[in-house]
């Protein structure tokens, strides 16, 4: 099981979204995946922010579940956006799919995604346990 | 080996030139590189985007060789670029490295590199597997 | 023990303050951090650049003490900034924090960060070593 910490030397974790620390135990399998954009399975892609980052989640989600875990697997989350002010609306997306879940965090605002139409895009580390023989 | 995926619940990715996932098995050696950058051997930069994002892959193929391993040993890329315009110019010198090589990765535009000569900057993680006796 | 390598097939390391790559020995348990931010223990934060990259190291090496191990267990360091003139002041804290450490490193200017008042973010990667029975 991954080892999450927030040690009282360090301020909390703003907004008590995520952990400090994630620790991976040994013998696990990570998986890093690709940044996921916020593109149906369909290929479309809504130009609405909040439709994209909920998106986001679902490809996520998906990735997750074809290598059979859950949200309690991830690791670190790292995304990427156009505009603070967006941040908000990815958060909730974020904690809607995460619900418990305190996986590490980083979230950057960048200057452009490498479509015109990309406003969101988010990349994960996640952990397969190994079945202990 | 590593295992590539592509779920079907998720749209293909981007021009199909990477994998939605990449799972590192267990007993892997995970190495991790500091951002490349499209310096040469003798410490010279060129100014031209291609000739940098050029030198760039070949860093990286020599710090895949010294530890024993090619392409097919990408876990993730981490791109960083100064415009989207240079994307296609930089996917351009990846494919050709890549090969049929399909690692997981994001491609972002950012603000700024530590130098301002510095035009694209690029991370990887890659696996050595352990030789199992 | 991490294997730190600077292949001479590629130009030395920029100022010699990092390493080219990073192997983690098979067996290790990798930690994954989440952005540290210049927020100090009672949660105020410096308006002052330098203070707040001080800060982010101190988080840092807390965060590192909390696993039992020291800048020698780290593996790479992320580092998210919003003016490349400020690279210099994050060099000076990072460089008084690492010693003779010198983990893999990528740095990059950004349009911003989750709060308008955070002017630096800094996440590692880092590796705890399995006693080995």
């Amino acid at each position: 099981m991954l080892r999450k910490s927030n040690p009282t030397a360090v301020a909390p974790p703003y907004k008590n979204i995520y952990s400090h620390t994630v620790e991976v135990p040994a013998g696990s399998r990570l998986v890093f995946t690709s940044g996921q954009l916020g593109i149906a399975p369909d290929g479309s892609i809504n130009p609405d922010f909040k439709v994209q980052a909920e998106q986001v989640m679902k490809n996520l989600a998906a990735l997750l579940a074809h290598h059979g875990v859950g949200v309690e697997a991830l690791v670190r989350i790292n995304a990427y956006v156009l505009a603070r002010a967006q941040i908000p609306l990815l958060a909730q997306a974020r904690a809607a799919w995460l619900g418990d879940a305190r996986p590490a965090m980083t979230t950057v605002v960048v200057s452009g995604l490498a479509a015109p139409d990309w406003l969101v895009e988010v990349e994960v580390v996640f952990s397969v346990e190994e079945a202990r023989p």
